[in-house]
């Protein structure tokens, strides 16, 4: 992950030792050593895109950063980009204004509706920046045989995809656990295949012999732990544990007091799912440091999470430490409490001076093609008739996690139909195939949005990315399944048989061709009807929303071919027995 | 590193979920988790030569070990087996007993001596054994210009070595740090050679913006390190410092302080070189731990340092723990103040049972070949002619370190010779070059010794073994000399014209062809006699000898071709201005 002039080893030891001078010097700033958690009031001399000394240096090229304090680049030890909305090279700025210089990326929704042309897409729009994307190859394409993707991954096609060069890492969070456990054939393959290589876990709640199970398939790290039990016994089976602070999944509080105890160099800092108002709002790792200090911990004791620990879990050599040797990736920050960095650089080079991006690039270089192939709706689809004396299956969401629970409940019924119920909070739910012109539909209930009128729908939908739509009445739904359909994807906000919000996703129906400002105030816009239509303030109501059709998580979900119970690993009927 | 049976993933997946019997199970001990720093009371699975599953399990086999601590293998990360003096079947047969299942071994001795038919010799000999020997390929050879060894490997030579198996990990200690200060071409060659692999360290007393250039060309480890101050500057920088208790360089209780220390997952443990007395009634890491215990800290902190970081530190997969997926290399502990193991398993195979080796070999399987070539010698040639006014660099040993210091002191002088002054403990010290039959021959003195009477030889003598010969009186030297020439090489006490002990190295001057008890029981002799002619007991007499020519450790040192000031890198005559 060279970047800008290469240097020769033999220039780079005439620079440490002062015989010549450094390319470039920060003078006089609090330097992190990472390894003995400690700061440091040195200079750290640069020859080339590598870090030559830590010391007294003179360079051809001084910056002055007395006072300020220097950290190795953040990184995110697991990132869906597509969470963002954003472009790859825009999410890269985004990323380098909050001080993270690299990261360990799963692109699992691009591929999931493109196939390798997705997965090629990420890798050549992130080719060649001043930010270091690795990336680990979707293992669950599709992610079950529950719903409907708009593509398939073989091991055949990962062992091409593996040889795409060093930045491809290994394979991605394995979320098809029962597969792993009931050793089916294709997962067993896929193991095969990175057995000396990394191999991410998605494994929530698992334990004791089956956790055993998974592990000695060879896979070693977790990003799903809620708490601290859950986490510890995954570290003791030699897992390494990544804390998620995502835009709906939030667990970094409840695993802090990890952080204190030993096992904690095997533990890391991730977001997972991040929208692009929160990243640009509140920040991205960095924003987990200030959620940490908030919390009481010392800085010391996470910056580790963030640089080191990873670098270690992912074999990343001369990367995550201030130290002879290293890619100069360096953040300097003002104070330890707010972690927005004043200047940053990546590889030798200045990427960030004064909380100004100096890198220029367009936010996409070339767009992967349409992805939106299904027939347009009307409100009938929606109708789901009403079966006296039984009660529903009702997927009941909770708040700050990706959890959800299975709950049963009366319908409302009007002309024997059943209909959503705004006093009761339970909303009509739909998922339609968006990849094959199938015409598939999934109808249900979603209890705890909160939403009073009209209708909200999205193109991104875990894993396999159909069309979601969830109403207040079956009119407003196909407004808002229509007009998706039309744009090429995205998200939407419709009441009244008015579209009154939408940010079009130009690339996959995931991720906008737009900048990230534009995303964003499109964004803050459907904020502001979500929360005009009833959705309260503090609730990510489309990243909630995009998690109801993946049916990897527990405990009920909905896809493209109705229910799924995710405990049972079955399909089961909307109506309960 | 697999041994015995092979297994598939589908057969581990289905003994760590208790689907099938596992083929072996540790009923009842204290298992040591080297992630959480704890134990946990629970059975311990092994599939074929994998740990399966940490928990309750029923096995084909089980092996009741109530009552004991089951730690990972111990590792030695960094050790000389030629300093043994045993061949390196009969080592790995010594470790195993003392619950070293692993070891990154430096066979920088033999390759000195005998080039790559001895590198090869050593992975030859290691293959295929209960034992994870690797290697790393000696990078200084010769270790310097400053004398005269056996063989030269050449930066070419060592590309063909790297590519000799997955045993082979890097380069080994790169001691000619002056060389890579001042980047000299060859050792350029050398470090690009193995730019993404691991390469040792060793340069003692390095600093500042030195160290920085040390460092930046790539080197890493470090176990050279005496104090502190000094292993914590070098962790800093980004190395791993490896704690030393050979048997005459002794750091270990110096640099305890480390272990409770942020940095710690930086440290590790090792020997560098142990005679195989020491080992047979010490031991080797295990001892190590001892006396860390002893010195009051936690097992728990001490054992991370023998098995996890050492995995790590040179990216041993699945190796050094004890958790689903890792070789089940463990060893079962009484008690945790003598490590003395009750049984050590190696690959899931059972290798020592109640304190005995199950694992039968003779101690070599084929020799390398002669390696004396030299002339013998008479009395005359130890002759040194006294010069008036002037007064001697006297080579001056430290008890428990490697470093010596110039002294500089009046001769006694007897019929204008200078001689051996036992008085004041002076002994005439002489390097003769062995391998190419040049005749050439360094005269010095030494320092603390307190031999009284006789002389004493051996053709270990780092990096080059030439045969060093020290003595108070020049007829014992040539009887020892010449008798060592005689046999082959080995080390030697003669007194009175009489040789009173010998203990032959067939094995390039270097090892014992003989089983560890026979080399035991030599050295014992050994040692009676060098008591007996007044060395004090607690001395390693032929351990400081053996590197009393090693011109790359700072102060004073005599070669072949005369004595080398190290701290200027030069030679220096016997006669101080």
């Amino acid at each position: 992950m060279d970047f800008w002039r290469a240097t020769t080893v033999e220039e780079q030891i005439d620079a440490a030792r002062g015989r010549q001078e450094a390319d470039l010097v920060l003078k006089g700033g609090h330097v992190f050593n990472v390894f003995l958690k400690i700061w440091e009031d040195a200079d750290v001399a640069i020859s080339g895109s590598r870090i030559v000394g830590i010391g007294t240096y003179k360079g051809r090229q001084e910056i002055d950063v007395t006072g300020l304090y220097l950290t190795p680049g953040l990184m995110d030890a697991h990132v869906h980009f597509e969470s963002s909305m954003l472009s790859p090279r825009e999410m890269a700025k985004v990323l380098l204004l909050n001080g993270v210089t690299g990261a360990i990326t799963d692109p699992h929704e691009i591929t999931n509706v493109l196939g390798e042309k997705g997965f090629r897409f990420m890798l050549d729009e992130t080719a060649n920046i001043p930010f270091s994307s690795y990336l680990m190859i979707p293992s669950c394409v599709p992610a079950t045989d529950m719903d409907t993707s708009g593509a398939r991954i073989t091991s055949e096609e990962m062992l091409r995809m593996q040889k795409l060069g060093p930045r491809v890492l290994g394979l991605a969070e394995m979320m098809n656990f029962p597969g792993i456990l009931n050793r089916q054939t294709q997962e067993m393959d896929k193991i095969k295949l990175f057995f000396n290589k990394r191999i991410d876990g998605h494994a929530p709640e698992l334990s004791d012999r089956e956790l055993n199970a998974y592990v000695a398939a060879g896979i070693t790290t977790e990003h799903e732990c809620t708490n601290v039990a859950e986490a510890r016994e995954k570290i003791a089976r030699g897992m390494y544990v990544f804390m998620r602070e995502g835009s709906a999944a939030r667990n970094l509080v409840d695993l802090l007091p990890l952080v204190k105890k030993p096992g904690n160099r095997r533990l890391g800092l991730c977001t997972d799912d991040r929208h692009a108002d929160d990243l640009i709002e509140q920040g991205s790792i960095n924003y987990l440091l200030e959620i940490g200090v908030a919390q009481g911990y010392e800085p010391e004791d996470l910056i580790p999470l963030a640089t080191l620990n990873i670098a270690e879990c992912y074999g990343l050599k001369n990367v995550g430490a201030l130290a002879p040797g290293y890619v100069a990736d360096i953040v300097a920050f003002e104070n330890l409490e707010a972690f927005q960095p004043v200047h940053v650089f990546k590889g030798g080079a200045q990427v960030v001076r004064n909380r100004k991006l100096l890198w220029k690039s367009a936010p996409v270089l070339s767009l992967p093609g349409q992805s939106m192939n299904m027939p347009a709706v009307t409100a009938e689809r929606f109708k789901i008739p009403a079966v006296p004396g039984k009660s529903m299956r009702v997927i009941a969401i909770q708040h700050s996690q990706l959890l959800t629970r299975e709950v049963h409940m009366q319908p409302l019924v009007r002309n024997g139909e059943a209909v959503s119920d705004t006093a009761r909070d339970i909303l009509k739910l739909a998922v339609l195939e968006r990849h094959h012109n199938t015409g598939h539909i999934g109808l249900g209930f979603v209890f705890g949005f909160g939403l009073k009128r009209g209708a909200i729908a999205s193109t991104v939908g875990h894993d396999s990315h159909n069309l979601t739509v969830m109403g207040t009445n079956d009119e407003d739904m196909a407004v808002a399944a229509n007009r998706l359909r039309e744009i090429g994807g995205g998200l939407i906000v419709v009441s009244e048989g008015q579209v009154r919000a939408t940010v079009p996703l130009a690339i996959a129906g995931l991720m906008s061709d737009r900048d990230a400002m534009t995303v964003n105030s499109q964004l803050k816009q459907s904020g502001f009807w979500l929360h005009e239509l009833g959705v309260p303030e503090d609730f990510s109501a489309f990243m909630t929303l995009a998690f109801l059709s993946l049916p990897v998580i527990p405990e009920l979900r909905l896809t493209d071919r109705g229910l799924v119970n995710v405990v049972q690993f079955e399909h089961v009927d909307l109506w309960y027995e």
